[in-house]
């Protein structure tokens, strides 16, 4: 089968997803999780992981590879507790496809209703890590969609792997294992693109310029889940306390992941909360990258180049950068951030209001570490990605971002000449959904 | 000023836009609508309108362009009084940006909330139909959105007319005319779609062939109007009075929307409900297209091909098919379609269920006019366009397409870290929100 005849049968085999009862589908999504938790099945997957290791820690060596990407490729029994748990979740959350999200009556017998309905075939390219395979999967069959997968190279053993796991899952329940498509050449996926009339959505997760060759080759929607470049601002009203504890979370916790803090702004009256950050991040072993104001009172901070300010690290490297007021710490982060998670440390409720209501991205936060910006921790279950886009979904997607509605209305042979200023008119009202 | 300064300019207007108090967005419409029925600009409008229906007569007489174009184009004190009622309606609505969507507790102290904003800067490419112009502007400003507007060049005196009544508005509110930028050459548009760092989201109205071309040269995220390949399907079951009244309806109310229907299914059954829907049309001059089985009942129709099955007439010519089957029937609309508006006629309740659980399109209709498919008649407004996607907005989008939303976290001091299961526990619960 070449890729238009899988991704056909995709869609064939995607109607049945879309069309299982609730009571089916978390039956699927548990059986899921103990398929993965089921010893001789994990073995495998470790075992894959383990050779796709050897081959990136030699990479690693060889300098062709990031520590952060070997650190995300790594599975281990606890992360896929971990990723179990999210499967788990969402297998308890309501069943989400057909919900009514409106009902409205348009006139007596004329009832309108808008209804939440899977999008059909997905086309997710991802980084490195399979965890992130596991995840999509779930989030797909949760909102009834089928899936074609690319995953990075480095990951392909594990890939494969977890992708057999969960085929025996689709067979057992009777689902074709056409709904779950794994891809494993590059070139797979510019075919893919091309595919508009068959993939309703391209999840895009990746760096910048990956991003931009997607969106510049295909006609298909993207959601992109780019490079979070995230900052925390220290206001002169900045708790000492509150900025270290933020500021050490929002670099230390998981330097790798895209809502991490890369740069750090802070006011001239803030130098004792900037004091205490330093002090927290030099016990971390965090790389500081100072302008000279910031060098001035911490001579010791290496000197940062321009280029570190659109820099994502994804590593213990921190940017920091002293502004004179909010209004050039809100113009350095329209000007230099993604669009991702942006965070103020301060005590002051003006300030706090005027960067909550001014940051345009996806997640502002308010004395609160960058990395709360994630699904699991926003609620949502799980996530896809986070979108830096504004359409369709922002900042943590979860399945609601998986979905789309249609309009059913229902009548008894009414026509739209019969409502006019002197005929019939609309009641319009609203009646209480799920 | 070039393009991208004009968009730059446009989108620090933005930012006052997005920023109007209710009462003050309000304000800004009910003047728009006053601005348009003052007799000096009314009359300025319609004598620019006169200017832009001269030429397109001739053009229409040379045979460069069709009746449904130049029907749309035409101005009068009627179309422009419905226009007025549209904006007073988004002028009364309550204000939707800023809206709390979501109000969730993460944890004591930790509280999340989701709130609607605008999108920025919106490009929009339209057919050559005014009154379009004050919709999509209006629109726009109920939902703090700058706009780059391109209208079809049939409409250029129309536009600038209406685009002067418009910037007048903006300048006794106090805002920056920049917020409206009018584009008059089709070179314009092709620079706009390469604005992807200045242009949130591009509208774009026209035929399929259109809106391909626009979706393969742009990174930004297209929200499109295309074509509308409607179908009304006559179940055996179908009651022949319903069937006649939506038929006409659905054909003749307004044979150059895209919510008209352009073919007619019939189940051989359904022979009483044909008879009735071709006898309606004919008192109605529509001209009818028929397979051979049409055929063999009604000999008089002409012989259809299989482009009409394709074809948006966007005029008095309906394309009419016997299918053995309700599969039959969703099979050829699934083919033959454009995700737009599909109706079923029929008294059987389980074909009613079936065909509105099945058909894969923005808005699927029960005993009712295709017609209906419309951000007015829908409660929404007013409409933007009907979205033959499935992303973010599908169907008739409303000023709520036009919004995205920011994710805020109000805290503490909090960090990830705190949180584990040996740890503090995530709440999650949700408040009532506006």
């Amino acid at each position: 089968m070449n890729l238009r005849e899988s991704l056909q049968a995709a869609r064939l085999a995607a109607r049945r997803l879309a069309t299982l009862s609730g009571p089916e589908r978390s039956a699927l999504l548990h059986d899921f999780a103990a398929a993965l938790t089921e010893p001789a099945a994990q073995q495998a997957v470790l075992a894959a992981n383990a050779k796709d290791m050897v081959a990136a820690r030699q990479e690693e060596k060889a300098g062709r590879l990031g520590a952060a990407l070997v650190k995300r490729l790594a599975l281990d029994a606890k992360k896929i507790a971990t990723t179990v748990d999210g499967i788990a979740q969402l297998a308890r959350m309501p069943e989400l496809v057909g919900r009514t999200l409106t009902h409205r009556v348009l006139d007596h017998g004329l009832i309108l209703k808008r209804v939440s309905a899977p999008l059909g075939v997905l086309g997710v390219v991802f980084e490195a890590r399979p965890d992130a395979l596991v995840q999509i999967t779930s989030l797909a069959w949760k909102s009834g969609n089928a899936v074609a997968l690319k995953g990075g190279r480095e990951a392909a053993e594990s890939n494969r792997a977890l992708c057999a796991v969960a085929h025996a899952v689709l067979a057992k329940h009777g689902i074709d294992t056409a709904a779950m498509l794994l891809l494993e050449a590059r070139a797979e996926v510019d075919i893919l693109l091309g595919m508009d009339d068959l993939v309703e959505m391209i999840i895009a997760r990746g760096s910048s310029e990956f991003i931009r060759h997607v969106r510049g080759h295909t006609r298909i929607p993207v959601m992109a889940h780019a490079d979070g470049i995230c900052h925390v601002y220290l206001h002169q009203s900045a708790d000492a306390d509150i900025a270290a504890r933020v500021a050490v979370d929002a670099k230390c916790s998981y330097p790798a992941a895209c809502n991490a803090v890369e740069t750090l702004l802070w006011d001239a009256g803030a130098g004792a909360a900037l004091d205490a950050v330093v002090a927290a991040l030099a016990q971390q072993k965090v790389e500081l990258r100072g302008c000279a104001e910031t060098r001035k009172r911490h001579p010791h901070i290496k000197a940062a180049t321009d280029r570190d300010w659109d820099t994502e690290y994804g590593a213990l490297v921190l940017s920091i950068r002293q502004v004179p007021d909010i209004g050039e710490a809100l113009a350095h982060i329209a000007r230099h951030g993604s669009r991702h998670t942006d965070a103020i440390v301060a005590q002051d409720a003006e300030a706090a209001a005027r960067f909550m209501a001014e940051v345009d991205a996806a997640c502002v936060f308010h004395n609160a570490s960058t990395r709360f910006s994630d699904g699991y921790r926003f609620g949502l279950g799980a996530e896809v990605g986070i979108s830096t886009d504004k359409l369709h979904a922002r900042g943590p997607v979860g399945v609601e971002g998986l979905l789309t509605y249609r309009w059913l209305l229902y009548g008894r042979g009414q026509c739209t000449t019969d409502y006019s200023p002197e005929g019939r008119h609309y009641i319009h009202r609203d009646m209480p959904v799920d």
